[in-house]
């Protein structure tokens, strides 16, 4: 690329643990332009409805709101969420209220962790006259079937003698009543978009207990309990409100919150990844494009089934736009992420080094990693 | 280079611990062929004098001997040198039966260890008749002034009694009479050539024992004693042998086996590093290169000032070529090494790992970074 300007696309998403997906494009950026490379480039993080989501809608614009509410064990957490330009639009992420990186791994419980923060961050933005809601699935604490937001936004749950339900998932065995009449009605006229790139429904041997229970502190004793009452809400919810997402595609995501949502609020589960690609013109930006710089925080197997790094590999290779990632941990052979669609994958380890010293050296890691693939990028074609 | 073919110069230095240069070089080359790219390679792996020398100087062509001599604590060891194709040539490695490897880092006592096994391997290449000796210093164990080889070649060295002096450095504060009548009349019509990238003097503040005894085990109080008896050493070669190597520049490489081989068998020391691409007619195929490839197992802000890697990168930039290093562990900032002559460094570390890990999988590691170097290289310009 030396003698001619390109055009280099940097789309990475969060580093888990470490770094969000905007400070990660930030950390490329400085590397690449510190190489001399002569390369203009445009950031475009990515966030599949995870950790950095709300980083990812709002590198383009608009405005971030700061709250205090409460985290899935009920303690005080400041969690972001964003407002967008059109002034109707609200992008919430649960895992800034809800997310299991919230909590240290010896207090993570699904029977007790909620997601009543989530509902906050909602109830919050619906008081600012948002009405239309991108709300982001992934990283959560919970298997509460999203009874913690539901109560945030005035659904009452009550056992048999009318009294609220403990919370969390164990509180759902209680259950016998479910009064939505406090409800707030201008949910109603709301458009609610579940971003998430999780297709396990609701229940089952795929469902949010079976598949993600575990992930979230469930000792293997405990996952039939979970499920069981999950099994027992939804059927509640079919019963006394007339919406069956026992079944539902995509239901099973974040404990479930996805089913629950969708039960009381409408809408729709759309690919987190695929929406946001939408609403920054990924594609019209790809058509200018010589290169594209994406990243994660570990690439194994399972990647190339993913929609993150590896779905903007594969839009970029249909518009004939190579992509390189730059990744914390690269547990798979390079060429597998290849034939996948990655042009090339560039750890951003530097020397033998623990987890922890990479988490905290993150920001700088990928800066000299990006500067490298500048340097590399300056070499002259035979 | 898509499109055209690509000549890519392979020439990497052992990653110590890890791998030979050679087996370097083969890895590398793997890897870039399994990327697809469209290129011709060709290996020169290299080497200064110290680990993989024999090696590096065989890649070309000439014969292995593998014998069985004297490690530095006087246990058997199997060493290789190399009988280069003019069949007069001898390529001596002093590190593959005198090195610090061969010895478990609580064992190293440079009062005792010795280079026996060093003057074993010469003698040997003696008597197979060749005449031509490049001895390659660096990676010693020994502080031991070469006393051990000179005793292999025929040298007396006796105490007051007229006994043969203990081994190592110890023994030379018994040192009375140097006695060369029994050394092989041979060694006067050979050529001697010390290949060693070291510049220290073989005595005083940045000698053999000051800067290099700690490394072998010294502790601070031993090195005060290691000097005194290379200096009695040194200055009784000066009374009874008539050459006074004392202040020689570069006298103080491997123990100061540098200064002694100087003294009884004359010679000169050149850089072995330069020798080594003298041989393998380095700048002829730069000529004809697109891109050079090099590595070692470590690079820190000292590298710049070395003459291994940065010496190959910075020869290839005065052709116009540049070159590209995969190093195990990078502990300066890639700027540093840019400027100093080296286009990029990729570091070869794929995930957070321990060393003993990083030195265990070394072949695979890169073999993995050149095959993504390989994808790298045929991204399209724009």
């Amino acid at each position: 690329m030396s003698g001619n300007v390109s055009h280099i696309l940097i789309a990475p998403g969060a580093f888990k643990h470490c770094l969000g997906a905007a400070a990660v494009a930030e950390a490329m950026d400085r590397g690449l332009i510190r190489s001399g490379l002569n390369a203009v480039t445009h950031r475009l993080p990515i966030a599949d409805g995870g950790n950095g989501t709300v980083d990812a809608w709002l590198a383009q614009g608009g405005e971030r709101v700061t709250l205090s509410v409460c985290d899935p064990l009920g303690r005080d957490v400041q969690a972001d969420y964003g407002l967008l330009p059109d002034d109707r639009t609200a992008v919430i992420e649960m895992a800034q209220a809800s997310g299991i990186e919230l909590i240290p791994d010896e207090q993570l419980n699904p029977f007790v962790t909620d997601t009543y923060g989530t509902g906050q961050l909602m109830q919050d933005a619906l008081e600012r006259g948002m009405r239309r809601f991108i709300i982001g699935m992934g990283g959560s604490a919970t298997v509460d079937g999203g009874m913690g937001a539901l109560r945030a936004l005035g659904v009452r749950l009550l056992d048999k003698a009318g009294e609220p339900i403990p919370h969390g998932n164990a509180g759902l065995a209680k259950l016998v009543t479910i009064d939505t009449s406090l409800l707030d009605a201008r949910w109603q006229g709301c458009e609610i978009i579940i971003a998430s790139d999780v297709e396990n429904p609701t229940l089952g041997l795929t469902g949010a207990a079976a598949v993600f229970g575990p992930q979230k502190g469930a000792t293997p004793d405990m996952v039939p309990t979970l499920e069981d009452n999950l099994c027992h809400f939804f059927t509640l919810i079919a019963e006394q409100h007339g919406v069956d997402v026992r079944e539902l595609v995509g239901g099973g995501a974040a404990g479930a919150l996805s089913a629950s949502l969708i039960a009381f609020l409408g809408g729709r589960i759309v690919s987190g990844i695929d929406l946001l690609l939408e609403h920054n013109h990924f594609v019209d930006h790809l058509a200018q494009a010589d290169l594209v710089i994406t990243g994660e925080g570990r690439m194994d197997e399972q990647t190339i089934y993913g929609k993150g790094p590896i779905g903007v590999a594969r839009l970029a290779r249909e518009h004939g736009v190579p992509t390189v990632a730059l990744v914390g941990g690269l547990q798979t052979d390079d060429a597998t992420l290849h034939e996948a669609g990655l042009q090339a994958v560039l750890p951003i380890i530097n020397e033998p080094m623990s987890l922890e010293d990479a988490l905290a050296n993150g920001r700088h890691l990928i800066e000299q990693t990006a500067l490298r693939l500048g340097y590399l990028l300056q070499i002259k074609r035979a």
